[in-house]
């Protein structure tokens, strides 16, 4: 049995296709490109059931990735995150089946960690030397660690204004790394001269077309983990929006191994902030593509994304889907993260904290309904964005008791 | 079937027992007390084979933890976290079989989460209204985080010097949490008052007994990811050393089910600072107890611990192992952290870089063979101490290419 039932590539615009065995970026219309694989194949020599014994990473779905030869594949264990019952928030926002999935837990401490295994991966089946990438942060310290881990060579391009964390992180796994004075468009337009330049493996969102795949599985792990259903609703933090791309490829491509009912869908909700709401402009008209998003700003800085080269397809997710954009403001998202925190123990991320408070507003508005089984997209771990918590602690002396500096203070009031 | 086999509490030094269905802090003796299971039974009632169809967390072996009622479990997801094979650093250091046990990738970023979600469940199942804690940050974080899943109070006091990210993680769980001008053993004192005036439930290191039966899981996973063998060495970065007894602990039950072979034991290694190695001092002596260690300083601040309570339970588990205790310098802790990201891709806690660079030593000193197989725990993510690395990032203006800065730096040097 093969180890992958990849196929081709092919261009969801212009339907030119391509093959996996060689580099291939954007389709020569301009768009980028997905994979395709050889489902009816592939139906007929697994079934779900035989997932079962297998380890509890991403990679237990080898068929459905792109890596064709299994010594190619570079891992650090990514994959099959917990999906965790919220009951207290859930009660707080009264959304009875409320779920995180939470990619907190994930090397690297987020869910970039799964484009990069299967994107790092690919490149190394590709034989490529050296990548190179622009970054809002998370994504440039994901794909610099794999890289790291495959004996690739990466060139990194970040803001100056990235989580310093995530710096740290491209830094410590020897990538060549420069900062620029400006947003990741700029990074973009540096990297994107030193690819001609120097001949690099650009993996650009979306001009790579392997991350779709590894952000996918955590579609198809969602239904695994309920049994093989999809919940009514999925919510997700939307930046350039590769993980609701893949969510919903994901789920297609289960529809048609007949892995999950080929009539239910979750409604998609492609979740930005009020500072950095392109999709939900275009959604709003009704828009296949969205427009730039001038002077974008966001303290959760993986959705500030003011232009994405996949708009197209976010938007084909949620029209699909009958699902829907919202943007939330940033003070929601904090007061969001603080409630999750001091309800349920969990310390999300500033993105994952705008999908909860867009399920507040939606709950409230009736969209999602009390019965409704609700997924939150939780894409990377709070402890990645420390300066986001605002705290004012006491300080003892050793020989003090607890209260005393509170009984100090109402002393002095 | 039951879902525990716990049986009751003995104290290692005095054999006096204790009930698990109430409170219990230390032995009226002073020492720290231990969980017993009923394995006879067990044995006759459960084969390691059933595992295998459970859930990727470390309750899969609840029927070895001490909570009696599945209903009282308190969970984010913790435990299964990757065993992972180290190629290139194991070239590096001439140990090909090395490899990484990471637990950076667990809830809260630390193996702290795994004595939490068991002694909070357990704290949850006594009834507890509110726990109380010294810490030098990460179980802190751990405990104020799962307490909040449990709807249980906290109050964590930590000194003023501890990560500041774990700060933020306790605060922003809503713990009442105060800063202490002094050391974890000034804290301690503090929270000592607290308890006896507040009749709070004291989870300090080892003065609650099922902490250690969450780290133990480490053990358990280790040998079920081996196929239930042990490897040669275990490797653990030593503070308060709950982790390496509760690993301990671990095999013997899992020698006792006769879940692994009765007569191998992996060598156990207690790994610490050049400024803080109190067990490697009474170990080097063999001393059944170590001493107070004056003025210790560390960056891996993990285990910047001068007194362990345990240290006697720890230095019996290196003798009883043909194991060791070994100190490693600030600097070669450091420059591990560096060289097992750019080889691995893996951004291990300073701690984790300790018990590597020991490996590193006890290799060229031969005490670790060519042949055998290491396991080294990395206790938590290298995210959660960004300021180890450190570094020197060039910065460009968009209208820049790569390396135009390197070379502006050439031409002016």
């Amino acid at each position: 049995m093969k180890y992958s039932y990849v196929s081709h590539l092919y261009c969801p615009k212009c339907s030119e296709t391509y093959s996996t065995d060689a580099e291939h970026h954007l389709c020569r219309c301009g768009s980028p490109l997905l994979v395709q694989y050889d489902l009816d194949s592939l139906k007929h020599h697994l079934k779900k059931e035989q997932l079962q014994a297998r380890n509890p990473d991403l990679w237990r779905y080898h068929e459905l990735l792109p890596v064709q030869d299994e010594q190619y594949k570079v891992t650090l264990g990514e994959g099959m995150s917990p999906l965790l019952p919220m009951p207290e928030l859930g009660e707080d926002m009264n959304i009875p089946k409320l779920h995180m999935k939470d990619e907190g837990t994930i090397p690297t401490g987020s869910f970039k960690a799964r484009g990069a295994a299967v994107g790092v991966s690919k490149a190394k089946e590709l034989g490529v030397g050296e990548l190179a990438m622009p970054t809002n942060g998370n994504a440039g310290a994901a794909w610099s660690l794999y890289a790291a881990r495959a004996s690739i060579g990466s060139t990194i391009v970040m803001p100056i204004d990235a989580p310093k964390i995530t710096r740290n992180e491209c830094a410590v796994s020897g990538a060549n790394l420069y900062l620029v004075n400006g947003l990741i468009s700029d990074a973009g337009k540096i990297v994107a001269r030193a690819v001609e330049r120097d001949n690099l493996y650009d993996v650009s969102t979306l001009k790579e077309p392997y991350r779709i795949e590894g952000k996918k599985t955590m579609g198809i792990e969602i239904a695994e983990q309920l049994g093989w259903e999809v919940p009514d609703v999925i919510l997700y933090p939307t930046g350039g929006g590769v993980g609701l791309i893949g969510i919903h490829k994901a789920l297609k491509e289960l529809q048609a191994l007949g892995w999950i009912d080929e009539n239910r869908m979750p409604r998609l909700v492609a979740v930005q902030s009020e500072g950095c709401a392109p999709i939900v402009e275009a959604w709003r008209k009704g828009d296949r593509e969205a427009p730039f998003w001038e002077n974008s700003s966001t303290v959760a800085f993986g959705i500030n994304v003011p232009k994405a080269l996949g708009d197209f397809l976010v938007l084909d997710a949620l029209y699909d889907t009958d699902g829907c954009a919202i943007a939330v403001s940033e003070d929601a998202l904090l007061e969001e993260q603080k409630t999750a925190a001091s309800l349920e123990g969990t310390f999300v991320c500033p993105e994952g904290a705008a999908a909860f408070s867009a399920a507040r507003t939606l709950r409230n508005k009736g969209w999602i309904q009390e019965s409704d089984r609700v997924v939150v997209l939780n894409t990377g771990a709070g402890i990645k964005y420390p300066d986001t918590v605002q705290i004012d602690v006491p300080t003892l002396q050793p020989h003090e008791n607890l209260y005393d500096t509170k009984e100090n203070e109402h002393a002095t009031n």
